[in-house]
């Protein structure tokens, strides 16, 4: 299947290059949205773009305008004329529609409102008074809701009425006098169930619910761990208004999971819809720089540390075959830690309450983990390293040197691997994002740390 | 609602404590299987876990059983009573029937499957042929599908029908005579059309499905573009097995995501769905260590150079100030590519076939933000380190020694940064999971190019 879409895709492509309309719009028919809007970031030229979208019709266009990266809306939207955008805009349901009006300018905005009819504008502009990642702000309303004191003949006669303005119908929100959610009755239930029953004898109880201010992460978080269709959105009376589908769910975690990935490895800012090689180099060089800029004076404090301990590495010239891999050891174990502990968090299972615990956990881990790298390296440095016959100073045995570094690196990989654990949990108390404290970050605070202990432990036990 | 939730957990958990059996089976009964689930897991002691089993029905245990991580599965089940187990599997979908059979050793499966009725067993037995992680292992067959010649009327007598056994019924899949999908229709096209209509009239042609043999992750991945409530499972002649549903596709996704930020973090094996408190310490040992190890002797590489270099770093010791922050910079900058690219190429977005794009916009990125911290660090070397008097060899100012920092700075990060964002892509055309490309084995690798590129721009441009 997906090879057949990637021919597909190669063909239009041509098609397009070739200004062949007749055969690009023959393409599109056979393609999904979702793949129409996937060809259409892959094209970088903005005539390719302007073809392709003079071959599209306004409905085909709604469908995937929705689909598509924010920075790509108001230039895609603004090919159309007036009357066509108001066709636009009413073919897309309630929450695609208030994104799309999201990610167009002020003016634009303002503009395409007043293309709308007084009842839906009026319905679009409080959607958009939620933020854009509220559960409020990604909820659609045009969602199955009866009254409860309905016949299942009466509910199925009001939903007919306005089948054709929902998104879904799989589950149906029972609501009381005051648009409070009492329950959900399945489409199912009405189907098949006796016409002259009532909705109140077969209703469930609604068990979750959201307030509009929420966080979309929470209630994307509820969709997956209940397993539902959709999540009724209530406001601060318990009113109902509007519901969080599951593919709407689905879009949140994905976007999520990517930001947290990106935070690790230390890239700032938001997530961008527009995909990696649709974003230009000064965006992606903005996202990356400041960070690196701190971590490199940030590194400098190593280099401190190793001029001061000159006199050290001097003597024991040696030292420096094995010192990266002590600091290298501790950055890493440090990073897995980190990243344990911030995934484990974005998954719900830890917060900071947990911190003794997997202090606890992670202390007897780095030992082990650090006796085990230490017991290799100590056994490389005795048994192998005198084959090389490196220059070592006098009074000074292979033993010596590798229990010097077996020490410095136990102590090194314990001591980071609770630094990349710990430090997560305390900018989650400190209410930060614990992504923040990325994985670069750990590791060039464990180096310093790591330069310390390593030239200590040499100075100790090899009486420099 | 989550604060709600997690006081009842409390109020829970002391009554476990207490042993109090009917206070544990009132709380019990207010909460959803999905918190039921989650609390079992933060038993941490036995006796408190089987006091807990011994208050649940088989029918509450069965909703929350196929929660549960794969380490929990046989433990807990064990503790019911062969006739309970059978009420257990046959209240379970097929779907998680499976996952729990192949959760469990081989004797339990095979006695397992004993306790199932003759048909019921027969299925399951086909069912756990497939892979795990395949479309055809995560699909149900509890899905409504009616033959393409029916009247709406005939095909709600149907679906009333089996109406009990199916998972989902707002997508009805339509085949034909051979049981090929033609096409779906919706519940309310059924409930709300014209009796006396043909379904032939109102299918929509099925656009997606997907071979049983397909990896789960594709099926995941198509069920999100598409925004589909199931996904159509066939055979290879086209029949219809099953279907993947939504929520099954939202489990999926958050698995490969949490397994590709892992990957990235350079920790091994498969994503352990016990989370990380309940993983022991050994098991995080084992998913932690080889990797270490094998970057610690890779990290003696970066000391071999070192060594070599004695004689420059005598000559000019001040040059270990900014060594471990050009260094570094290079592992950041290529852990950073990496990330993007990895994570570009997980969402579908990339493959080794834009290699060459990826290179010319990392090259650009790279050389800007090499430049830029260069100018930074060259400056700090140029005004700031006067101030501090360091020891400086004569014949070398402080111009030539920022000059020299500042050259290899931006050479080592344009190389890591390239180097970073190829690697992974490099592993995707060797056919291996560009994750395992991990950031620690990218720093790694520049770690050592870095002091080579270090010491050699120093040599060069201080005339050592």
């Amino acid at each position: 299947m997906a090879e057949e879409i990637e021919a597909t895709i190669k063909v239009l492509g041509e098609a397009i290059a070739a200004r062949d309309a007749s055969a690009v719009l023959k393409i599109e028919e056979s393609l999904h949205y979702a793949d129409l809007a996937a060809i259409y970031q892959q094209l970088y030229d903005e005539d390719d773009r302007h073809f392709f979208l003079r071959t599209l019709s306004p409905e085909r266009f709604a469908e995937f305008l929705p689909e598509l990266p924010e920075d790509l809306v108001e230039e895609s939207l603004n090919h159309f004329k007036p009357s066509q955008q108001r066709e636009i805009l009413q073919a897309t349901t309630d929450d695609d529609r208030v994104d799309i009006l999201q990610d167009v300018s002020d003016v634009t905005r303002h503009r395409l409102l007043g293309l709308l009819h007084k009842d839906e504008e009026e319905l679009t502009r409080t959607l958009l008074r939620y933020e854009e990642d509220s559960a409020g702000g990604r909820m659609t309303t045009q969602i199955g809701r009866i009254p409860v004191d309905l016949t299942l003949q009466q509910a199925l006669d009001a939903l007919r009425e306005v089948q054709e303005d929902t998104e879904s119908l799989s589950r149906i929100i029972v609501v009381d006098d005051s648009s409070r959610p009492l329950g959900m009755v399945r489409l199912r239930d009405l189907a098949f169930g006796n016409r002259s029953g009532h909705i109140r004898d077969i209703l469930r109880p609604v068990e979750q619910s959201i307030l509009a201010t929420a966080d979309q992460e929470e209630a994307a978080h509820m969709v997956s761990k209940y397993d539902l269709v959709l999540l009724p959105v209530v406001d601060e009376s318990g009113r109902l208004l509007g519901a969080v589908t599951h593919d709407d769910a689905m879009e949140i975690l994905e976007e999520e999971s990517t930001e947290d990935i990106e935070r690790i490895a230390g890239l700032t800012g938001e997530q961008s819809e527009a995909g990696y090689l649709n974003t230009g180099v000064l965006t992606h060089f903005r996202r990356r720089f400041l960070w690196l800029l701190g971590l490199a004076f940030l590194a400098i404090s190593s280099g401190y540390v190793m001029l001061r301990f000159e006199p050290v590495l001097d003597s024991v010239f040696l030292l420096s075959l094995f010192m990266p891999m002590v600091i290298a050891a501790g950055g890493n174990t440090g990073g897995q830690a980190a990243t344990m502990v911030i995934r484990a968090m974005a998954l719900g299972e830890l917060d900071s309450g947990n911190a003794l615990r997997v202090a606890w956990k992670e202390l007897r881990l780095g030992l082990l983990l650090g006796l085990l790298l230490a017991v290799c390296i100590a056994a490389a440095a005795i048994f192998v390293l005198p084959a090389f016959r490196p220059a070592m100073p006098p009074g000074i045995s292979y033993a010596q040197l590798g229990l010097s570094v077996a020490v410095a690196l136990a102590i090194q990989v314990t001591a980071s691997t609770l630094i990349g654990s710990l430090l997560p949990l305390w900018a989650r108390a400190a209410k930060l994002d614990p992504a923040v404290i990325a994985a670069p970050a750990i590791t060039t605070i464990v180096d310093v740390s790591g330069m310390v202990i390593y030239f200590t432990t040499a100075r100790a036990l090899l009486g420099l």
